[in-house]
């Protein structure tokens, strides 16, 4: 619901700070699903998991799911971090000396060691997606992954695709699941930009140190 | 198991890089639970958790504790990122520059806005620990944050302790149990050094910005 009808981000405040919430969010995003507010992507991910049959029934492979979930979140965090070295309440302009020189340790080391473990997993089972034959949520955030890294760092991605084949099909299979097309083409999806969380500094993607 | 009988670092990295393995961790710590390698603390903790009774059965008080404690981890991994702004694979010397202009953020802003709302937890429902009567795992690791900032950040903790009088309460009750009283006072207690996340640099601790 957008802010002029009583939604968006005002609301969205409204609620984490209204003192009857006796369990309140510490940062957005969250979640409200009848009473509960459920924040941190991956703990919504894993409670819709099961919810929208994303996620396989055994115990063992959901803590599996979880696990790579937040690993991705590392990445993302890392990649957040990256242009805010300094401090997420100041502009990426106030720390850009500090965010050049820790980009070339994020796309010399950081990325690659992710992208060569996610790769790894996926070579691990010879699955279609990264836990088996069914998609899982993990599967629809490597592709949010792919698609964000690609955008912001495009110099470093072209020199590391070569060796992330599975990786990249996962991404392709994931585009080309009909709801997902069907989001991608839609006004629902939002174009990467400057002020989400995978931006393109031109000077941050160095192709290797 | 120590290091010259098959254990410690060696037997954690091979385990990892083994490539019968087909559910890697991606970086320690893990926990081995029968055949399954657990990797990620708070997937770890969340796994734990009902097999030590440290969480309650209802499946709501699970997901607001695992909430929690992913909120415990973004703390500690601002706190990490603070000595080491630019890249883990640098030692603190080479990033003190960066690291002395991003302390001044955690100490004032950060550390203030995190144990603010882990107060405010405490105050919403006036129970002995986090989420109610009993113990939860969180409890330990509220415990644990606490301990770790007061010996990194012994000036900054000083001017917030006053306004945090339940986690300061929380942190006397979580010594007191029996058995973490035996833990602290035995040799398995390893005391906060300059190698872990929590370390006390002197020019870091600014008492403010």
């Amino acid at each position: 619901m957008p802010a002029r009808r009583g939604g968006g981000v005002p609301a969205l405040l409204q609620a984490m700070e209204d003192e009857a919430v006796k369990r309140p969010p510490f940062a957005p995003p969250y979640l409200r699903a009848g009473k509960l507010l459920i924040a941190q992507t991956a703990n919504i991910l894993q409670f819709l998991g099961p919810r929208l049959r994303l996620v396989p029934r055994d115990h063992s492979a959901r803590i599996w799911v979880h696990q790579l979930q937040l690993t991705v979140a590392d990445l993302v965090d890392e990649v957040h971090d990256t242009h805010h070295p300094i401090a997420s309440s100041l502009y990426y302009a106030q720390q850009k000396t500090e965010a050049r020189r820790r980009a070339r340790y994020l796309t010399g080391e950081r990325i690659p060691k992710y992208l060569d473990y996610f790769e790894r997993v996926l070579a691990a089972h010879r699955g279609t997606y990264a836990v088996g034959r069914t998609v899982t949520y993990v599967d629809l955030s490597l592709f949010q992954l792919l698609a964000g890294l690609r955008y912001a760092y495009p110099r470093t991605l072209r020199r590391l695709e070569a060796g992330l084949p599975r990786l990249v099909t996962l991404h392709e299979r994931v585009c080309a699941l009909p709801r997902i097309a069907a989001y991608l083409a839609s006004p629902r999806r939002i174009a990467f930009n400057e002020e989400g969380i995978f931006r393109h500094y031109l000077e941050l993607d160095r192709a290797g140190r």
